[in-house]
């Protein structure tokens, strides 16, 4: 049997046909128009699935279950939508409506929980008992699987991970409160220290590589490897909040793994290999010597999405 | 069928019978009898366990299995603990000497893990999807139970919520860290800041308190009660912490219920109210008006580790 995984962004809406494996047989992407009512925006969506079936022969009859991540927040048990800013959704009844223009029966996640789903069963964390994905990009997101399952709370809206206070008042965040692990281990906050770094120290190499390359959060990693010392305290202050943070999610869950994905995860061992010396130190109990959680970085890129996806719907209406 | 629960402490062992709706049919207590050989104090829960049999008549083959809740780091799988500071246990094969002296499966756990099982399953958790119990005693410790389960992580070592960090480079921890969350919000951390404001503020009514009945963590609060100044802002001061680390475990894991165990809780709504209204601030998503956990008192006492360890027995060997 396959499933149809789907990953809705507010770019691009990608579908794939999945395997009981995880394996992509065939998968397509389509823009998602915004702006767009949700029902036409959910048309679409099966739309892309069709064109999906008929470009790769398969028949609909081998597709068990759709399964979606969506943005925002999401009541799993009703597969609604309850609000997504990046889409302007507000109690989009999601699975109904996919259910009604597909035939399939639709399991509906967060899209960051169903990518920590698809690294945990098939990525970074394939055979482990347990994993924690962290998403370091725009924000700082991600999901929590345990023995095969994601955790969601009672209401679905666990696994954010990037509001855990790592600094009482400390710098503000999108979410109202301060000091969120998200205003200091998102990519948008690497960039917001190194610009300071950059008012700061006027001779900094930041400013060349900057101007070359443009501002990304690759540039204070580039830098602090050549050598330029206000970079490599804007990085070191990175990986040791971040740590912090990682430490404090292995003090709650001890997971089996913790993969990185997100746009900073892309300087691998550069962060990596520091970051395991940070959080080493803060793991409970760590001088006794016990196997510690491995810290890695996610294998699946865009596609985790799309498994994820697909094992959600697997999971919830599989055989 | 019956269940043996037993609960290990460093001047008590306890005992109870249990049956399968978490009812304690018979209990007893004996002294730990520290310092005392692990063979020997294993021979005498052993020894314990008997007396109780013989004096409430319930047959032996009643007993399906025995569950144990052990202080320090328990290896789930093989039942030793790794580790027990106030036994000055070292890798004690706990489960393996209990089932030759007892004849019963044994199940071990770690002794507020296996409380946080009682109250989740049997106390102010019952019928909860999810719940995560935090018990501010000398030290911060806890359990979380997702679908009736313990989450211990892969090495059994989760629930560590006392080692977050909620404030860096802050108070030291016994842990060797800094700012753990076990630095501001356990009993012991509430008497240090007590006594701080007594030698800032000679005038407090603090003083007159900690003559009176000596220094507890009672005494601040109800200085507050009364109106002095000092220990409202002690008190203010504990809670705002104690919001910030619930705040940031319900954005991780959003359990239904945060139940509080341990003396500080025993302050009920003096503690609760204020508390409920500094967490409310810090979920993820509040402005949207869901559902929010509810923060409780536990209701079982002592009587939470003697249930739990029965749970966990049963979990692990009943039918």
């Amino acid at each position: 049997m396959l499933y149809a995984g789907i990953d809705l962004g507010g770019t691009n809406i990608k579908a794939a046909l999945v395997d009981e494996n995880g394996h992509i047989m065939a998968e397509t992407s389509a823009p998602t128009g915004l702006p767009r009512p949700p029902r036409e925006l959910c048309a679409a969506i099966a739309a892309v699935l069709d064109e999906l079936l008929k470009a790769s022969g398969v028949p609909k009859e081998n597709v068990a279950a759709l399964g979606i991540g969506c943005p925002g927040s999401v009541q799993e048990k009703t597969g609604a939508v309850l609000y997504a800013n990046n889409l302007a959704w507000e109690n989009v009844p999601v699975a109904e409506w996919l259910r009604a223009l597909t035939g399939l029966p639709v399991a509906v996640g967060n899209d960051a929980n169903v990518a920590a789903l698809g690294e945990a069963l098939y990525g970074c964390a394939r055979g482990a008992q347990s994993a924690v994905i962290v998403t370091l990009g725009t924000g700082v997101g991600g999901g929590i699987v345990i023995d095969g399952r994601l955790v969601t709370g009672f209401n679905g809206a666990a696994s954010e991970l990037g509001h855990m206070v790592v600094e009482p008042d400390g710098e503000p965040c999108t979410c109202g409160q301060r000091g969120c692990l998200e205003a200091y281990a998102s990519a948008t906050a690497l960039l917001r220290e190194t610009r300071r770094a950059m008012a700061a120290y006027p001779q900094s190499l930041l400013h060349a590589m900057a101007a070359q390359d443009g501002l990304s959060g690759a540039v204070p990693f580039a830098a602090a490897a050549a050598g330029d010392a206000a970079a490599r305290a804007v990085v070191n202050a990175y990986i040791r909040r971040l740590g912090q943070g990682i430490g404090s999610v292995i003090n709650i869950l001890f997971p089996e793994v913790i993969g990185l994905s997100g746009g900073v995860a892309n300087q691998g061992e550069a962060l990596l290999a520091p970051l395991r010396r940070e959080v080493e130190q803060r793991v409970y109990g760590h001088e006794l010597g016990g196997p510690l959680p491995r810290i890695v970085a996610c294998t699946l890129g865009y596609q985790a999405g799309l498994v994820g996806a697909a094992a959600l719907a697997a999971q919830r209406f599989g055989g």
